[in-house]
């Protein structure tokens, strides 16, 4: 296989550790220590995972990366975008995605599609999701790699428009994930 | 009480979570996520520990500060001495320690005085301990705040060594530590 799926923060044993401390809703953290749990997640991340799988090759899927600690980090909780851009290129070596795709659904969908009880930061309240959408839209904006999907309808759906959309900004790059 | 002892990973609820993660012997971790680590939970032992204490008028006294990350993960583990400081100042907001005690002993008495099964950074080896402790002197002679204490023989000798020595560099600052 040609493709590798990878969730973030977890991943190896103490990416998957540091996740139970950074998403458990009976702990409270203060912001700094969040960006710095994500971070030392994503470190793990890409030194044991995606950079292996990259230089055998393949093409690597993560579900969260940079993107999301610039929008709930850098942005919703105001520790701004700069020096968490500065912290996760330390952390990360300085690797970035070629693409980002952002599925845009409405709150309600997404509430819908929510499965099993909510961890800390889906804890948090509807101000605070309502800071992190404006923080996704201004990135979405801003940020050349960020690709907007409508992620309403099926699965299978969204995983065309997803396809069709990286094929046609990146002609050949995403040729693999065609089935 | 006018002083607070406080340890470091630790000390919070989330510090000590972080610390059950970076100091598990059975875990593999990358220097960047250790330091990352380290940092959180300092990040936390600060501002929900040390400030509150400070604001308050008291003393704190932490076992284990900046100085072990800077000696561990910046020298030892070769993160770099600049690259350390400038995150822990991050993660702190710039909180720095008056003094810095530390207290040598050889090696064969570090060992003697070790409690219990060793941890993640404890089952380092030999080799990495002859790097810590040629950090610890580099930063004894460097950091202006380092104190250094002969720590052979009984708690209560180091312990008058170190109020006699606190007293002469810093006169009356800590009178509150004489019984």
């Amino acid at each position: 296989m040609r493709c590798l799926m990878a969730r973030e923060p977890g991943g190896t044993p103490g990416g998957e550790r540091i996740r139970d401390v950074v998403l458990d809703p009976g702990l409270e953290l203060g912001a700094e220590a969040e960006l710095l749990l994500y971070l030392a997640s994503r470190a793990e991340f890409v030194s044991r995972i995606v950079r292996p799988a990259l230089e055998g090759g393949r093409l690597v899927i993560a579900d969260r990366y940079e993107l999301s600690t610039l929008a709930y980090q850098g942005l919703a909780r105001g520790l701004g975008l700069e020096k968490v851009r500065r912290l996760n290129r330390w952390a990360t070596g300085g690797l970035k995605p070629d693409a980002v795709v952002l599925l845009r659904v409405d709150p309600s969908t997404g509430r819908r599609r929510k499965e099993g009880a909510p961890d800390r930061l889906e804890s948090e309240s509807g101000e605070f999701f309502r800071r992190v959408a404006e923080a996704y839209d201004e990135l979405a904006r801003n940020e050349p790699e960020v690709v907007v999907v409508d992620g309403d309808g099926s699965a299978d759906d969204v995983e065309r428009r997803v396809i069709d959309q990286l094929a046609s900004r990146w002609p050949g790059t995403f040729d693999v994930l065609r089935r």
